[in-house]
């Protein structure tokens, strides 16, 4: 069984990426304190890992915030409540944010001899941001064939983003297939004070959308 | 004046890379505290942005050490030292190292506005790491025009690398033409407890061998 580090945030996609290809990969999970106002996430990581037997799990502290610009690392702007998904991209963007998450993957990855990082991007029912398009991806798989070790050794990456092409109600009805409780997961930009979702925030709407599509309730809100 | 950000470690090479690239852009420095060995090289970065008048330098914290696998952040790996460069990539090399450093400069160039990243790798006289290679860098800017904000808006993406078909002689020339004062800056792999070069390490080969070439004496030992 090959190696493979997946980026796990604790939020739904990521929890259902890693369940999706735990059973093709030995996964190693990757989480970022990186100055995120959610930082509660990083328990659901926590949590979502244990659950999925996934052992070697780590936590990375980047500080994002240096730079500011987004409205999910820099309090002094508002998290955006729900609009409706169109051309821009919003104020939760955070710049650069997986391209600097893939390329830590990157570094971990080619320590452990490992050529598959899995990250649970999607496009249909997402935010918009660009960085988690099939593009960027496929452009970042030829950087790390151009700039590692095992690339300029003649090895082959490959990223893997098993949910880029499902809707927020495929990738649930996928993940409860296998055996992901969401329970665990947290998705909120802008939880309160007890870590509970705001129910308003892009990532809030688009969850509980998925939900009521499948006739299910959110079982991390019952 | 456009802004650029530009890669500032404090050795000759970024160094000169910022003096040559200064005239054409308002730079912002930015340095990374990555667990190496040679932190030394963090002060002579503040000293260099100091000398050639940047006013805005960051250091950005980040934790390499937590995945190992090279002997710059893994003080179990010793640093080899003066070997032929040849095609084999030393253990000195960092994996991903410049993946993670573009991918923040990026970030940081987001908030900015900025679309011009500058970094002082080049082929010639280098260890060979692949990360250092115009193929890694062109396709590095194909990340940035895809997974950006910027990119996604229709804009362009520019690494320049002023260096990169470059001698180390040829590099010293042309930094000592635009003003750098090479005594400023700190390129040992391996330092001693004060911070004096090893003399042995491939940084300290090369970097002595470009200032034999020009027939001056590397102003950092005098």
């Amino acid at each position: 069984m090959r190696d493979a580090v997946v980026l796990l945030s604790g939020g739904l996609d990521s929890a259902t990426a890693a369940a999706l290809t735990r059973p093709r990969f030995r996964l190693h999970a990757l989480s970022f304190r990186y100055g995120q106002r959610h930082a509660v996430e990083i328990q659901a990581a926590r949590r979502v890992a244990r659950a999925l037997g996934i052992r070697d799990h780590r936590v990375v502290r980047i500080d994002l915030g240096v730079f500011g610009g987004s409205a999910l690392t820099d309090l002094a702007i508002a998290v955006p409540k729900w609009r409706r998904i169109g051309r821009r991209i919003p104020a939760t963007y955070v710049p650069a944010r997986n391209t600097i998450f893939l390329a830590f993957a990157a570094a971990w990855a080619e320590t452990l001899g490992a050529r598959d990082l899995v990250i649970g991007v999607n496009v249909l029912d997402s935010s918009g941001y660009p960085d988690c398009r099939p593009a960027f991806l496929r452009a970042f798989e030829r950087v790390l064939i151009a700039g590692t070790k095992a690339g300029a050794e003649g090895g082959r990456w490959r990223i893997h983003a098993p949910l880029v092409r499902m809707t927020k109600a495929q990738i649930i009805r996928a993940g409860l297939r296998a055996g992901v409780d969401y329970a665990l997961t947290h998705s909120c930009y802008d939880p309160g004070p007890g870590g509970s979702a705001c129910g308003a925030c892009d990532a809030c709407v688009l969850r509980r959308r998925g939900f009521e599509e499948i006739g299910m309730e959110d079982p991390a809100l019952c």
